[in-house]
């Protein structure tokens, strides 16, 4: 025989014979072993969830087999630049679930949506009123922003990451030929916590169908196709991050997001420049598509109790006590 | 902008403001436009168990990034020989679970088990009383069993896939010179219902522990090591075919099977071949180890029956009442 380990485990309470009705409990038997409580803890949902759905459903061998055909082809069709069970994570709702129980929010702090798969780290420091696109099919697109506290103070020297595709659809990481970033750039809130640039009017545009989970939208009757955005990513020591986007309003897609990224006020209406003074001072024509917006930070301590409140909430929903763990929740009765 | 569908599900009731209270519900609304029935349910669930999943846990950015990271490596490790995706479906007891819910079965059917990863298609036709290994290190085990229906009428003509490890725990598939089936045969009961082989006494053997699942087992302090067996796959057609194997009782890994397919019904008592005219009648020395067993087949009526009444009590249990589509449960008030 060639077991890697002696059985010395085995003062753990012996599984009981296993039947449909106990099996989820003999799985929480065995996995009580594991010494990290917030591991323990997490496996105990998962096992409960997956048995529940698999009794629920009364899941047939047939499907069962389609479901592990399906995350194994998953795995297989991602590399470096492809995330497929991030897609999936994101068609299901889960990524946005994901950030909004991380980075819980308050009126009048700015909501934060799903990163998408686009962001990269090679976007160049801009000055302000820098053009980030290059696209000359594109309607011009002046953004005129702001970062403040909950106070509505300004917050000088924030990192603003922004990022968005072209008029076509696509994001430069999207072009086989790309030589550089286009249609990204990082800048800093000013002393009055302004920053300003000539982005381009977004467009919508489908996420990737070549894959499974392309298979799985169709088979549920869904369409792929984003309402246009421009992502931006706050970030200042001691501030909680802010992963959000914008999204003008009228979007074909606004109301059926496939990834569920657009939150009500994340939809804004733009205007145009109109104003000679404006014109003048950050260097753009009257006329030029205008979108304004103040974004409100919240601190990292904000954000730490809103989500240590919300947690506890969670846990007293179960109708259990709650410790931490390393900032996280577990339940105190295990 | 290329979306490659015009906005033509649009008229489904749009989703309302995003936030971590509503996004299950709205994940619903947009997956209510699959038209299978049955495929809506399953989002349905899997949806609600996910979410209720994040919530209850509170599942950090970092967790959910290892788990999108472990799923997709779990696919990327697998391949036509590996099949680590099944691997963590039976370490969480799923595999287990599925079986017992597509094979319900009750006394004095015999109970079914997981399949494993080390069932082949090649396996040889072979006469009753043949050697199913050719290992000369391992202790000899007579097999001597019936096929029965449940009132105790031998059931002739079954095809009987019989297949264990050898002495050392390893299947014949694991050895990389294999040159063809050893430890595996195929048999049919006699018209008295009886079959009968020389095979030999299991011993344990772990899981493979080399991939992501085996990483997992290791986080959460399980050992690898399933309770020595051997393998039967019992199928005629009429009768709901038998996945199942049975376990020599007192093996150290009896109470702790890694992929909980240990059921009291299927842990034998091996006796010893002690009868002259027995030796005699099947050509096997007196002391070889015994192993009597009479398996009890269910007819697939009796079996779909009993799914079905085991849907509809599980469906009362959400307090939802069942229709069936192509004999799976749904929801009749969907």
């Amino acid at each position: 025989m060639h077991p890697t380990s002696t059985p010395s485990n085995l003062s753990l309470p012996p599984m009981k014979d296993l039947t449909t009705e106990n099996i989820t409990e003999n799985v929480h038997i065995v996995n009580s072993q594991c010494r990290d409580p917030r591991l323990r803890y997490l496996l105990n949902r998962i096992v409960s969830h997956l048995h529940d759905f698999c009794l629920e459903t009364r899941l047939s061998t047939e499907e069962w087999n389609t479901g592990i055909q399906f995350l194994t082809e998953i795995g297989q069709i991602s590399d470096d630049l492809r995330h497929e069970m991030i897609l999936l994570s994101d068609t299901l709702g889960v990524s946005s679930l994901v950030d909004s129980i991380n980075h819980p929010r308050q009126p009048p702090a700015t909501e934060g949506t799903v990163l998408g798969p686009f962001h990269t780290h090679d976007a160049a420091d801009m000055d302000h009123g820098s053009v980030l696109h290059s696209d000359p099919d594109a309607t011009p697109l002046f953004v005129l922003a702001s970062v403040k506290d909950t106070r509505g103070n300004p917050i000088s020297d924030v990192k603003v990451d922004v990022w968005e595709g072209d008029s076509k659809g696509f994001y430069d990481v999207q072009n086989p030929n790309r030589e550089g970033p286009d249609g990204r750039g990082v800048l800093r809130s000013d002393e009055n916590g302004e920053f300003y640039f000539q982005a381009i009017v977004p467009v919508p545009y489908p996420i990737p169908m070549d894959g499974p989970v392309g298979k799985m939208l169709k088979a549920l009757g869904r369409h792929p196709n984003r309402p246009g955005h421009v992502h931006f990513m706050l970030d200042k020591p001691g501030w909680d991050i802010l992963i959000t986007a914008l999204y003008p309003r009228g979007d074909p897609y606004e109301t059926s997001d496939p990834v569920f990224g657009v939150k009500e006020s994340l939809v804004v209406d733009l205007s145009t420049v109109e104003d000679e003074e404006m014109a003048k001072k950050y260097g753009v024509k009257i006329g030029t598509k205008l979108l304004r917006h103040d974004f409100v930070l919240l601190t990292e301590q904000e954000a730490r109790e809103l989500r240590k409140r919300n947690a506890i909430e969670a846990m007293e929903k179960q109708g259990r006590k709650v410790v931490f763990h390393d900032g996280l929740p577990v339940p105190a009765d295990e």
